[in-house]
């Protein structure tokens, strides 16, 4: 259930010593064919680390053939010199497999802003993992791509159909809007052109990751990528390439939740009645990004009070007056005032759900969060320099 | 140096047992005139508590006699009973001390949201604060605004010219844009009109307290006003009401910051050569709000990396590869990628200067916040219910 689930994909994952603890840190994922489609997303933020900068241009040709992934250092704020890093990496790549220009391999780091990455031990960690290219190597490519993260991620999609999505992510915190802080690679084994893909991809991610909001903040290395082998021989329709893409990315994204650095809270921010898709993610998202919501929580207060500071701070339709929220379906508040005892709520569980009631509309939409523990403060106060 | 360091103004703080330890929690401000000008500043939340509806539309006639401020609840979300008590209070204060009517008297209230208040506990406090009416009042009075402050806020501007700005504030967590979660009651001897005082007021608040972004969160309370009692005799121009203003301001803004929940950096950032004013402030703004960077700040750690991924989420004019960093006057970042040494970074302090130059102009500003530490998720998760 991993990368190398579809038919027509090999992995591998090696430890080049990117990181000092010498764990696996360097992975290769190779699309067999007899297709090479692809799409991808990519951070909003403006500045991109080289990586993106490269894999933007790469995914405009709608073909790759490897993606190589390091940890280790993002090889972002790098200047020229670490866009050169990124290129030569490519090539290299592309060189010792043979058969495709470095145009058409996709490079994708994580770790450290700001420094270089040891090209020595890097280019050497290609060998090995060119190498050690498997149809079992789906695990130790997920575990390569693991920063602060406590598990590696995967997942694979059974359609039934005769085809398969399979995929792999990392990231556990800087998890935000517009990506979280990740790298995701996906494969199948469906036949699907770059515009189907491209489709599916963009409406998973709209719906997944892209509501994933655990600490607001957005990185400069996001990337999730999609590779087609067209191994299976069947050609899906674009809804059922959407659906099986959208079931992936969700899975992820959970397994991202569960894991975000330092939380013990996994909260679901449902926002209902709403007058607009749109209205609905603001509403969730200024929520999950609400600091004394996020502490409350992890204090198992349940304070209804913050969170209807957190909704009068957008500019969505309701009326401060019709505002209804429930806390794991107690509502404790109805018309903007306190309802339902406050005392029935019971938080002590990891799964929370906030279902907010705007009362102005039949629009919803999902946001997931965490909370804000000290753990989050103690794992991002010491990580680093 | 209170808010009755100005001619004609009393002020009284009594304890009336709205908080459970028997601190003071009553305020009496009361402008003896010969004028009764005044201006006020409201929240931008939405979700607006009953006081600030209240004197929103008390401040409309531009002349406030009286204003009456309770600590240990906020008459938030409490729904049309919150307001009828709101308007009860200012009923009550009013025939008190008779020669005004309600729509005279302002009403400022903090602490919990969603709970009513104890009016007969409140108006003996009003009974008790009338009879304690003195010039001695104002020390007295700020304190029985602080609901987690550890200290009171005031402050005393002499312009030297016959006339002087006094004033009181509260506030010390859910301090954000469109003004800090604070009350702030500013007086002055001065003779201006009410468009005079509203001008002041609004400028003065736009390069202050709306600059101040402790922690991204805006509350449903906020409030500052402005009263004039003419009793000086002098009438200042624009530019000098308006200067002595913001000074009294800009002083009560920095007392806020060094008095906010749980921090140990009182951080400035500067962001120079800007497009515009307007991008200064986003982008100084965004860096506050960043989860990341104020961990990083917490755990001394002059981590640039995560102030250009701040920046970057910004859609303010600036070029990726043209962005500067300083931390405490080190520039630790030049042209997007690593400079000086971090390590010359000295991080030992309380206060941090960050600079941020975005080579995009000749505008700048300053955001004023706090770091993100243990002490923070503690208060904001234990308080309350």
């Amino acid at each position: 259930m991993t990368v190398t689930s579809p038919k027509g994909f090999r992995a591998a994952g090696v430890a080049a010593g990117l990181k000092s603890t010498g764990a696996l840190d360097l992975a290769l994922v190779v699309n067999d064919g007899p297709d090479a489609t692809a799409a991808g997303v990519f951070t909003a933020n403006r500045v991109k680390a080289a990586p993106v900068l490269w894999s933007q241009q790469v995914i405009k040709g709608r073909a790759v053939k490897v993606v190589v992934l390091n940890s280790g250092g993002a090889n972002a704020c790098t200047g020229p010199g670490g866009f050169q890093d990124t290129h030569s990496t490519a090539e290299y790549v592309a060189s010792r497999l043979g058969g495709m220009g470095a145009g058409q391999v996709a490079v994708c780091s994580t770790g450290l802003i700001g420094e270089r990455l040891p090209m020595p031990k890097l280019l050497a960690g290609v060998d090995g993992a060119t190498k050690a290219l498997a149809k079992a190597g789906g695990f130790a490519a997920a575990e390569a791509i693991m920063t602060t993260d406590t598990r590696p991620k995967v997942v694979e999609v059974v359609t039934g159909d005769g085809w398969t999505v399979g995929g792999m992510a990392k990231g556990a915190g800087m998890l935000a809007p517009s990506l979280a802080t990740m790298l995701c690679v996906l494969t199948t084994d469906a036949m699907a052109g770059g515009d189907a893909l491209d489709e599916a991809l963009r409406e998973a991610c709209r719906v997944t990751f892209d509501r994933l909001d655990s600490d607001g903040c957005m990185s400069t290395n996001d990337t999730v990528l999609l590779l087609a082998s067209g191994a299976s021989g069947v050609e899906p329709t674009q809804e059922e390439l959407t659906a099986a893409v959208t079931r992936a990315c969700h899975d992820l994204a959970q397994q991202l939740l569960a894991d975000a650095e330092g939380h013990t809270k996994q909260i679901a921010i449902e926002v209902v009645n709403a007058d607009s898709e749109d209205d609905a993610v603001i509403v969730g998202r200024e929520i999950a990004r609400n600091n004394l919501v996020k502490t409350a929580l992890f204090g198992k207060d349940p304070n209804w009070g913050r969170i209807l500071a957190a909704v009068g701070c957008t500019d969505a339709v309701f009326e401060s007056d019709e505002l209804n929220v429930a806390i794991n379906d107690v509502w404790i508040c109805r018309a903007g005032a306190a309802a339902e005892d406050r005392g029935k709520v019971d938080l002590s569980g990891v799964e929370v759900r906030i279902t907010v009631d705007l009362n102005a509309g039949d629009h919803s939409a999902t946001v997931w969060t965490n909370d804000l523990s000290h753990a989050y403060v103690h794992e991002n106060s010491a990580y680093s320099s």
